[in-house]
């Protein structure tokens, strides 16, 4: 009810302050005898870290997880799983200067104003460091999916006004991850990095927009009329930091296309039915359709400026703000991970529940 | 768990198909003691009709809602408020010729492969009839939170290609309901009307935009982290059938913006905490911050289409498939009351939500 | 949250109060393509009636169910099941003298205080009419839950002072069925009739216990810690009207047990794990064993008498009351369909929701 | 889903087994502002220890609380409070002759069946050792009812077959403290010490009862008609290990009262609504009536035996099985501060769901 639960079968509740002493989840439902996938679940932990790049430079923390309970012997055994990462690098005097201060576009005016109380060190639960227990739980979940066949893979499509030119190319694995900046187009890549750099010096942020393919999903999932599968990734994908907008399969551009250009007619291929586009991005109704999964993830900038900003603090006088310590230049590339675990726990979760719709 | 219930506190569930005995449903958390506005409710039905314009020819319902319980002498009890919808005018024979027949872009084939059994006349769950509840139930929701001097107001911004030039422009309750199409600005009103009556004559059918605007929403609305308001705003919007992306503020805009032009600064306006601008569409970290909520909503073209359009069949043959009967060209200017209520609906439950947050 | 759903994959949603136009429910989470067993469902329906017997003479209703939603062709379709049944002899004006009163070991104040507003029109909400809708969900669950093999069949085991003596005998459901009071225990059955021939010329009440055994339940139903499978049972049965108590297997006697006289110890039989004894009453762990499911509730006797007694009203004035109308001595053999169904719901949501703990 | 979740509002996920690396929990919707009370929590946890007593010279743990999150300058923040206990004194060598063997009237075979996979250490998940989690949550929630003048006593009225004899005292809470087995009444104590004594030379072990009270819970909490407060007590009850039974008021004796004995007249005291008797127990169609709540819970004897008993192992072979290492004799007086935190659990829980009934 307090909204730090997601899931209903697969179900995570998370925890955890950017400052506190660590962060972390529980994952009830789990299936039993799943074989846990360590090497996987920390790569996708270092895919989330910091590091180096034009785009990321901030605070950097081993990140090391912890297991507490759920496992034996290497398995799932159907009891909850929990897990922490402790918070090691954290600066609180960094944060000082801010424990009156409301920081623009951050969320320090709204938890103040809803709760009475908050912990303004690093941002404390609005911090996107809170995402490591999703990248975690995620992870554990895209392995047991991975088991099914069913492959999630994420990019990036567009940092400020650059972006790749073919969005519905099938980039490889490879070509992501071989890129700075998770973007497959090696001359997209390029001209990125470069704006990065630019604006770095400038002292500013930027945005942009992740692409995500799910492939091999199988038919079914998805709980209409409220819970339809792209509602629940839609709100998995809205409750990421920073996040301004989602669409799926052609999206907004849907609402200029006639039916007859949109519509994706049906067609029998190999003695199967299949569909001769894929407007509709892998879903119909609410429920997978078999097809790619296909949907676009807008991010606004990070709201931290390494130049003063106008603002105003809890005693109602005007001041001026300038980040301090450790901050990135643009979060996107960083997202690819998160984008990836909200994306497996909401598959995964559709995936159990229909597993009662036939008995 | 099977996706038909919306709200954690104002609670819906819905239930019917489209050529059923009834569509209606249960709103359990309704607070006690609100008089019911029967008129406003019936007022948001008929907007929700289809009313022999340009967009909209289609079938004609009666649509008198029945209230079953939770009402005693005009006043919600605080027991389960059930309402039904009888379903009149069927005309079950229309869609005989579908039985086999997978229509494209519609959930004919995912439904039957989900559940392996379909009730194909008029689309049956997944038909838009559905929505008739939600509108109901949001009907009741926006009259509560209306006492709260809290209001919401929806337009079309976009039909097709046609888009209003200033969307950010305060259009009157007025100038929305003075237009065919429910767009407020009367040149682009005109275009769309040209554009709808020229596309119906080719057969074919149109999406477009709807924008919504929350007007003084309290401050603290919204659950960190995984249920912030406006990711559940999104799934909200996302359950509506059609709806092809969400954005709230300045949404897919803001992945192009620099920081120090997307973030709103803080300043003291009459001695109160304000904001400069409102690119974070009144919400920041997950939780409303007083400002206008805004959000957009694309919708795809109908699927149906009054010419032939290539599919297959239960019995995987290729057929040529061709709406008969009535059908809308466009459903944006009838989803107008529907976008309404789900925001009532998400809007009502978050502020219920609220109250245990400081005891 | 409001409190008037029950089940998690197998959820039941009730409405309506006692005069109020309809009592009824929405079924969410019915697998899909199960024939719906009216007859079943009716002659539950009939069991739970006032039957003109020394127990119950109180209003009659002909109880026909009208189902909405989420059937075609006579099978469920995934979809909500909806229904409702009318209220048909509803005698307002018996209640008219009850309308600022508050009837002893009632729920009138409680309602009262809670809401600020109370249909006092027969018990309104806390009748036990709405239990109704309990009976035609449950009998659903039921008739699905017997395709698999599982039978659930309570009796009567107390009546006021007088008790089986053998309570673990395997009675048949024809014995059930043969009593007018629903004890399969002859003797019992005629000395429960003497007394409440007595005390109904007394205008007095009496409860008395259900027994219920569920009989080839599947090892592996109930989800620790807390969805314990006895657990749910205790709330599910804890929410009938007028129930006091809830025990399974050998109960607070077990609290008089040394553990060498309670333990069931295991035991091979037919090379098949078995158990000696059933002081678990089929459960362990909050885990069913494959052990018949046993467990006992206490009904106090009806509150409303036909003889004065004190009270006070909303003026805060001592009165005094005696009940009107049609009113039984006794409710508990009536409350046999009512506890089968509370069980049935409860198993077959165990059922659906153990499908996900391997995959 | 999978169980490890208890309430809506104020919700406690727990986690852990016995000879895992830690047992904890995470609440959510803990309200902010709140003060933590760290004395009365670690008081609750000292009460679960094992203690040398008659009843108890079990296995010893330091059961240090670590909070992780939540909390900031010793304030509840309204975000998710996590806290764990490291499990230190863990003989996992004491169980390994059990790998293989299910004890009877524990949850071995059931969770070995359910899961396919088994902690076997020290019962896993079904250890009692989980409860410390609930006495840690629950001694925060009683920590905010006693704010609203709320209490929680609980006592224990019965070991074996020794009972208090008269129940219905009003006991002091020091009463209760000095008892080495929490039962208030000097002269029954003495009788369980003994009969404890003679049990455990046996090897044998005994169940009993415990008698919890509530005073001053407000008027309106519990939510008809499945969530009765009755209801959710009940099952927070029966979840409890060894639970076998609970009733409340006067429980099975109501089954054998004529209404007119049963029935709590009202009336009015010093110009306020009160009732004659309490035979309701606090509690009226599922909601709190002013009145004390007071219920009985009836415990099953300790399942593991100093002495040899039959069992089967996962070989299906027949074994003699007897407890090795550290195990109480009674857990009844244990088990004194996980009955107070499940009943404060509960209670809190709708305490604030009673929040949004009236607006």
């Amino acid at each position: 009810m307090a909204g730090n639960s997601i899931g209903q079968l697969f179900k995570l509740t998370t925890f955890g302050e950017s400052h506190g002493s660590a962060i972390g989840g529980i994952i009830d439902g789990c299936p039993a005898g799943i074989e846990i996938d360590y090497q996987f679940i920390n790569n996708k932990i270092a895919n989330r870290k910091a590091n180096d790049s034009a785009a990321s430079t901030s605070r950097k923390e081993p990140d090391e997880v912890e297991f507490l309970s759920g496992i034996f012997e290497n398995k799932s055994t159907g009891t909850p799983i929990a897990f922490l990462v402790r918070n090691t690098n954290t600066k609180s005097e960094d944060y000082e200067h801010l424990k009156d201060a409301f920081r623009p576009s951050h969320a320090d005016y709204t938890y103040s104003q809803k709760y009475g109380i908050r912990d303004y060190r690093g941002g404390g639960r609005a911090s996107a460091r809170e995402t490591i227990a999703r990248v975690i739980a995620g992870a554990l979940a895209e392995s047991i999916l991975k088991k099914f066949g069913i492959s999630i893979s994420a990019f990036v499509s567009s940092i400020g006004n650059i972006s790749i030119p073919e969005i519905n190319k099938n980039f490889s694995q490879n070509e992501i991850d071989s890129s700075e900046v998770k973007c497959p187009d090696l001359e997209t890549s390029k001209k990125m990095l470069e704006l990065l750099t630019k604006v770095k010096a400038e002292g500013d942020t930027l945005g942009g927009i992740i692409s995500c393919r799910i492939l091999n999903c199988p038919i079914g999932l998805g709980e209409p009329v409220f819970d339809k599968l792209h509602a629940d990734l839609a709100k998995a994908m809205m409750s990421i930091n920073a996040v301004k907008g989602f669409e799926y399969g052609s999206g907004f551009m849907s609402s200029k296309m006639k039916g007859s250009e949109m519509n994706d007619e049906l067609i029998i291929e190999n003695n199967k039915i299949g569909f001769n586009t894929n407007n509709s991005g892998g879903i119909l109704g609410g429920i997978s359709n078999g097809e790619e999964i296909f949907f676009n993830i807008a991010f606004k900038p990070i709201s931290t400026l390494m130049k003063p900003q106008k603002s105003v603090n809890l005693q109602n006088e005007e001041i001026s703000i300038e980040g301090k310590g450790r901050h990135d230049v643009c979060a996107v590339p960083r997202a690819i991970p998160i984008v990836e675990a909200m994306a497996a726990l909401t598959l995964l979760d559709h995936f159990l529940r229909n597993k009662s719709v036939k008995i």
